[in-house]
């Protein structure tokens, strides 16, 4: 039984790696299920990963990304290059998922063989939102596609630390949606490899220029990039080509300078510390489940008679308890298809 | 030594209990550290905690959030309540911590001893940001804080949950910050307990109210709860009153049906499970630093010739290898003064 299961998840690999669009669709499902097969599947696309450049959009709500990145497709296609999107949308109550909405815009880009389009919502997301779209990344590396665009909606933590796994980075903002300020407070001067006013017509995109070229002349400037402002109107197509343009420079800085590589080591690095992490905190929660003094624990925690901090430090200084957790994680890590 | 820390750091505690607002202060650097105390800390504290009601103020930058605390905060102040702010704000490189700008704003509140207020980045917060500001806000409980407010900056997967640690979460958006539908797509909907457009003499602010009453009519109503949609001038001080009737509203609605005592129930689950990954992470990884063949391996995945997934996944199926962590795991537990 578990042996076929195995041999249709190598088939789907398989079928994937030869173009196959919807054994595609499945490995990103089964991702964000987080299932136990996830492993598997990287180590067996490894070999057809690194080629794809990625592209991170982020920016506050209503910064027009969606359009923005319609709008790069279209280059990236005339050029001949395969596209692929990934759209991470936080989960709504009212669509069960990702919502629709702005990916009509993209409709164009839908009957377009070249471009495939993936929406990701956190509550679909098992083992959290950033690894789902970090695999999902090396699925369309994989697949074939010769450019990847990540496009967050929020701008929040979770947000950076989707950016951290892509190559180059395009802040989106747009004048009315907060100022520069705001910007640098919301973490985006760092992550930043090119900035982009949208919605350029509107007043005070010029300030709004100004005010981040400003801000950008303060921050110590690293030795191969100098981070350009850009102002775009996506919606009239305007500044688009200048910031594709713009994107390709910052890749070839990357590559000459071997700054790529490097970055790439890194996220490898952080991506190994927080699959081992993920792995061990998910043998705990289902040990937590089922052992009975830690129920107990549970519930006096839960009343407010001890206090979560000590109790899990006290959990982890206890010889005994840890002995035995230890031996049934052993267990639980066998069973693998069991799991969850 | 580490007894004369121990004493040091209880009789901070105390002081602080006392009143002592430097010792406060100190209390919550320590916390921000995630000194090996903070275990210890949080036990003494526990039996002070629970009085203190919690209200989160979150929504995109430039909604004027910070402008609508001060104003919160001046109503509580004449009912005599005293007031804790803590305001989160991702780390940005300029100021190598919490941006003072908005902060200003508060300046009023700064020499009012009713009022303590603190900033938190993300930086700052070794054991993660939610973590980091879960405990600040049960030590602003012990020290007597009535009310406790938490503002956000951001808009994303961190913000939102931080909001889930508070009583009332109110949700501010402002004309022309994004239509209803992006506060939908950020995830906003499922948290709000009172919506806010504040910046309400700009135009589009009737229609943005009545996009989000239009939306909560959707939205698969509690029983015990409709979330009003209120119209706010915070810079006016046009209707901060009503605002301050509504969260007490919900607050007395939260208490007699029982919900607030349910409510903290799940979060103090929420943080013990937490807190046992955390402890379990943070020795991991500094095995990760220590043991030899994790180095080599973690070597190969940087390089590109091992996937970090199947990588994680034999470590942890790897009989020798987890004994051996454990054990080492379990004596960096007992030192637990040298940790980090």
């Amino acid at each position: 039984m578990a042996r076929n299961e195995e041999t249709g998840i190598m088939e789907l690999v398989e079928n994937m790696l030869c173009g196959a669009e919807q054994s595609l669709s499945r490995l990103i499902t089964l991702v964000e299920m987080d299932a136990p097969d996830v492993p598997q599947i990287m180590k067996t696309i490894l070999p057809r990963t690194g080629r794809a450049y990625s592209i991170g959009i982020t920016g506050p709500p209503g910064s027009g990304k969606s359009t923005l990145v319609d709008r790069l497709t279209a280059i990236a296609r005339c050029k001949g290059l395969s596209v692929g999107i990934i759209a991470v949308d936080p989960t709504s109550p009212f669509s069960g998922g990702a919502v629709l909405g702005d990916r009509i815009r993209m409709q164009q880009h839908y009957l377009d063989e070249g471009v495939f389009i993936r929406s990701m919502a956190t509550r679909g997301c098992l083992g959290g939102l950033p690894r789902a779209a970090r695999a999902v990344i090396k699925l369309l590396d994989a697949f074939g596609k010769d450019l990847i665009i990540v496009e967050t909606v929020g701008v929040g933590q979770t947000e950076l630390d989707i950016m951290k796994m892509v190559d180059t980075t395009v802040v989106v903002l747009f004048p009315g949606g907060g100022d520069a300020i705001q910007t640098m407070k919301a973490g985006l001067m760092e992550i930043a490899n090119i900035f982009v006013v949208n919605k350029a017509d509107r007043p005070g995109a010029d300030q709004l220029v100004m005010e981040l070229e400003a801000m950008l002349s303060l921050n110590p400037k690293n030795s191969y990039w100098q981070v350009p402002v850009l102002a775009t109107q996506a919606v009239n197509n305007v500044g688009i080509e200048e910031l594709y343009r713009e994107i390709e420079r910052h890749r070839s800085v990357l590559e000459s300078t071997g700054q790529l590589s490097q970055q790439r080591q890194t996220q490898r690095r952080a991506e190994l510390i927080q699959a081992i992490e993920q792995e061990v905190s998910e043998r705990l929660s289902s040990l937590m489940e089922k052992d009975e003094n830690l129920i107990a624990l549970c519930e006096q925690v839960e009343k407010g008679e001890r206090d979560p901090y000590s109790a899990a430090r006290d959990i982890l200084s206890n010889r005994a308890m840890l002995r035995g957790w230890f031996a049934r994680m052993e267990s639980e890590g066998k069973g693998e298809n069991k799991k969850k």
